[in-house]
């Protein structure tokens, strides 16, 4: 970039996402978790991005809590809804990675072609996608606001896993079976991963 | 948190931006610049931005090349696809104020209300205002593409300077003026300014 202000040209290189990780010294990323509602996806997403802070490893979680409620409260549960809502989590997730961040997505994004659609914003190896895998019996036990059980009897409609189709990914690049694990094995499951892939150190 | 998984009840407290400011050692905010096409506002964010990089100060520009492109072209240019533009470009500084960096926001931004609503989105302290000032004259000499010539000669219609309103922020918390103040004052400016009232810490 060269700026002309009387008579000064400057020439003011950008910063990348090379500087970036150069300087934190791990490999930005994607992890895209998806499974059923109640499934875990949040619990471990937080629970990594604790255990990656303490590392001094720089991450952030999207999740309903801090896009629902704001980028995307314009946003239904329609099916178009539903499809912006995951097209635009893909967007910011890609900005997050292009500042040099760790970037969770905790969302159900039940169909595969709008998963397909972000992991295709970021770079090849930039895209984590985990299957977060526990049978809807499980989920509805755990279900602190009793959803599985008003999807069951009609109150609610269109709940993935009930009344809503969910698209199992063909080809994750992490499957955590939370009917059988425990969130501390899943979140180290990750780390195994993340460091076996180069994305971070071994510490 | 609690998670209750094979009758394990594990606690799991979410990393908040007070961990993140602790850990990082500076105060995420938005310094949000506004003012009128070719005015400066995307080459001085980035000169900025390069400089706290080299402080170690993780920082990221939010402008029409990252958002414009992606999270946000399905938006036009009509009134309102221009406030809704603003509006998530709002919500995202927010979520990146709670991952913890400094984000600078690169935006003609032309209307009040528009960027009083981004400011209400983060804490008291948190949106810098940064009003980027020139006249459209000068704006005009500078500006690469021609737009100014093809405004005032209709071709472009809408045109915020020129055929478009431009309402100037009447409390920013910094003024630049571009026409008298080479790039590399107004980016130490900004440090001085973020220094005095405590966002980073003198290097």
């Amino acid at each position: 970039m060269v700026e002309n202000t009387k008579n000064l040209y400057w020439h003011q290189p950008l910063v990348t996402v090379k500087d970036r990780r150069d300087l934190y010294g791990f490999r930005s990323c994607v992890i895209w978790f998806t499974g059923l509602p109640s499934s875990g996806k949040s619990t471990i997403a937080n629970a990594l991005c604790r255990e990656l802070h303490s590392k001094r490893i720089f991450c952030y979680v999207l999740d309903g809590d801090n896009i629902r409620h704001g980028l995307n409260k314009d946003l239904g549960f329609s099916p178009d809804g539903r499809k912006e809502n995951i097209r635009r989590i893909g967007e910011v997730a890609r900005l997050f990675v292009d500042a040099g961040l760790i970037v969770m997505v905790a969302f159900i994004s039940p169909q595969r072609d709008d998963r397909l659609q972000a992991r295709h914003l970021v770079a090849n190896g930039e895209f984590i996608e985990v299957f977060v895998k526990c049978d809807p019996e499980e989920c509805g036990k755990r279900d602190p606001k009793g959803m599985y059980q008003k999807a069951r009897s009609g109150i609610v409609k269109e709940f993935t896993g009930v009344s809503a189709p969910y698209e199992e990914p063909e080809n994750p690049e992490i499957v955590l079976d939370t009917a059988t694990m425990p969130v501390k094995d899943c979140v180290q499951r990750m780390l195994d991963f993340l460091i076996q892939n180069g994305y971070i150190k071994e510490s």
